[in-house]
């Protein structure tokens, strides 16, 4: 039923494409979404995508650009005319997606674009949207709403409501507001159907309305559309009127780009990246956190430097330094990303820090029970040193311990002082319990070794 | 404007509650939405939950029952009789919400709540749910939805619409069938207000139609509502006939679900767990891949205990041991991770392997050379040994480039083989890298040390 896009269809387009086909290469892509036309795009070359656009009918072409990556949109609006962005494209878009593509765009160029732009009403509400952050609801709502007066009768609110429909894409709700357009509540088609013709909208709205104001974070908007299950939100300004409403496909975006920024972290990649950006890209996304790991290494490096004399003796002691490294990484990482979960999800409960610790203090004590019984027995059989069993061993639980409390403990003093506590994730957490746990090691090393 | 949870709020409810002044309890409680008191059960012992719970009207009841958690929601309908359940809580849900908590029962339980729900229609609807694999779009999908025949006009369809509508919570689209129930386009709000009452229904319906099959996988129905902006996507059998629709809400669970597990996995959490989940279940969620760690960490110590005889002459070569081996990880760990989060976008475009190779290996060699020059200075200056500092960066560059390949290589064939590539991404590619890591390290610097 969906289209597919496959590697087949590319190539037979391309060809098209190729030999400037038009009437064969039209022929592929007329029927297809936007959102499809979009996918395309991002596999074809400028020149190729930019031959398909112009033979788009002029809301197809604005709905295609929408849809387009960033990046892709990017390359695409530096090869045109402000006059042909603001009449072509800006134009036929809601004034939620226009004020994106004209945020992205250099101060000067706004400024040309909007000046071009025909529908006044639309420039104007571009203007007021561009104010916001866009990282609120400010930014991520539309103007677009369809609002009818608390004191009408059902029968002016259709005729009103048909008046308004020509100018929004699509209605989930209706908003209600007062004279002072105050926000008093919401119309859903469901009550609107049930009502009867004299019914004034005051009696039949639903007051228990959920909204935002223009400054809340994208992410609390996430939360909030997830939590009480909205597919619209209405945003008001500071003393309550209707500012715009929020659509749930705007707000899936920042979910998925919240979910995709902590998984990179947490794989330590400082940007957003994808695999097909390019390898410029790429490599400036995954460097930085190996330079923190070769800094660890270098640390690390002086910690054992430190111990020479000591590994002289006995040898058989770097044999479980990679084993003691990693696990103290491992751990750390593991409780780190339970805690950051859980501050994403405001789930973290609200028991004290105290008790927090003393849980997680639990479980890595379990942990560390049972992994550092499994390598005594491991030495004790196949090893002749028994201080070395008895140093990895107790040098594991020890470092388990350590890793776990100072995973758990990092994000939530990071999420204390209002810093992204994902990033406590990625390189710090596993390099410091790195270091920490050859500095344990080899600390209960020289003691082990002294003793037996 | 949000009722937002403290620990304030849950401490003198919890007094109202352990004196059982029920009024008082109750007011905190009786105007707030039913997720937030759903988020309240969750901070509440079983019998403080219970003792708010009976207080509810039903609709309420049923509502909150509805958000609960998973865990809690089973904890809570073990302790209720068959017959409650169903004419309290079942016959108050939508049939999706309904058809979720039955399938959570035990086939005895489930068969005893069955028979003694009072709404045959909503009992039926039910039973068809439970058959669909709950990972489907059947399994996602309700059954309540509105449906009006093409060949009506628009007064019979408003006048069909008002009777079906009192079944449905929320009416984002009528869908549109022909005689034999087969799905052939919907109906917007905004259509129906710009529609004129003789209007037929099949010539102002929209025909570009997106569904999905029942047994269409949630990843992909999630991924199709949020590459076509959709809030609501109707289901049909294998012949094309309307079975049910999706909503957002649920979509978005999956989401955030999908997003969480490969969080976990890429952490080395191998099950959902949260931080307020007990230490058991968080001990049994974490100790798998510290068991692989551990596994890894004694190939290693074997793969060093051959080079014994090297590490006793050159007891320096031991202090690079963890740098290189968290290289190999580090470096492992974001290969892995940008192919996975392409994999489950749909976003790895459509070159060949070799070519994608040929991609990460010019990444991998720069910043193969980036880190191994700083390394090599670093030694150069600092280190009294030609061979080490040769060595090291040396192996540097090969466990860089290794780690790459390799990360790219093996999630992308799990995926050929339909195993869920982010598997890769945690113990596994780690692990390997790690050892690979060494055992280069340790060659290289056999050879080198035998050379200068």
């Amino acid at each position: 039923m969906q289209f597919e896009l496959t590697r087949e269809f590319l190539d037979k387009l391309r060809v098209h494409i190729d030999k400037k086909e038009e009437a064969a290469a039209f022929d592929m892509v007329k029927d297809l979404h936007p959102a499809d036309i979009a996918d395309i795009y991002d596999e074809l070359e400028m020149n190729e995508a930019q031959f398909l656009h112009v033979m788009l009918d002029e809301d197809k072409a604005a709905d295609v650009f929408v849809e387009l990556e960033d990046d892709d949109r990017e390359r695409f609006i530096e090869s045109l005319p402000s006059e042909f962005i603001a009449k072509q494209l800006i134009d036929k878009m809601d004034s939620d997606d226009a004020a994106d593509v004209i945020g992205d765009l250099s101060e000067q160029k706004q400024e040309e674009v909007i000046s071009y732009i025909q529908d006044l009403d639309l420039a104007g509400d571009i203007v007021d949207l561009l104010n916001y952050d866009e990282n609120t609801a400010g930014g991520l709502m539309a103007k677009e709403l369809i609002t009818v007066n608390e004191n009408w009768n059902m029968t002016t609110c259709l005729k009103e409501m048909r008046k308004q429909a020509t100018e929004v894409d699509e209605i989930y709700y209706v908003y209600v507001v007062d004279d002072n357009n105050i926000l008093k509540g919401t119309l859903s088609l469901k009550k609107m159907l049930l009502a009867s013709a004299n019914a004034r909208i005051k009696n039949i709205q639903n007051t228990e309305v959920i909204s935002v104001k223009t400054d809340t974070k994208s992410e609390e908007v996430a939360n909030i559309m997830e939590k009480y299950n909205l597919v619209a939100l209405p945003v008001v300004d500071a003393i309550g009127r209707l500012a715009g409403r929020i659509t749930i496909d705007d707000v899936v975006d920042v979910m998925r780009e919240e979910a995709e920024r902590d998984y990179q972290l947490v794989s330590g990649i400082t940007q957003d990246v994808e695999h097909s950006d390019s390898a410029w890209l790429l490599t400036r996304a995954r460097i930085p956190w190996l330079f923190i790991g070769l800094f660890g290494g270098i640390i690390g490096a002086l910690v054992i430097g430190n111990y020479e004399y000591d590994l002289g003796l006995y040898p058989q002691m770097a044999f479980f330094i990679p084993l003691i490294a990693a696990m103290g990484g491992n751990v750390g990482v593991q409780s780190s990303s339970i805690i950051v979960q859980a501050l994403a999800t405001n789930s973290l409960g609200f028991e004290s820090i105290g008790k927090k610790l003393s849980k997680e203090l639990f479980v890595a004590s379990i942990n560390g029970i049972i992994l550092s019984s499994v390598i005594f027995t491991y030495n004790f059989f196949l090893s002749d040193s028994f201080a070395l069993t008895i140093t990895v061993s107790s040098a594991l639980f020890a470092v388990i311990i350590f890793a776990s409390l100072f995973g758990t403990f990092v994000p939530m003093l990071l999420d204390r002082f209002k810093i992204d506590p994902a990033l406590a994730t990625g390189p710090f957490i596993t390099t410091v319990n790195d270091i920490m746990g050859l500095f344990l090691y080899l600390m209960i090393g020289r003691l082990f070794f002294s003793i037996f």
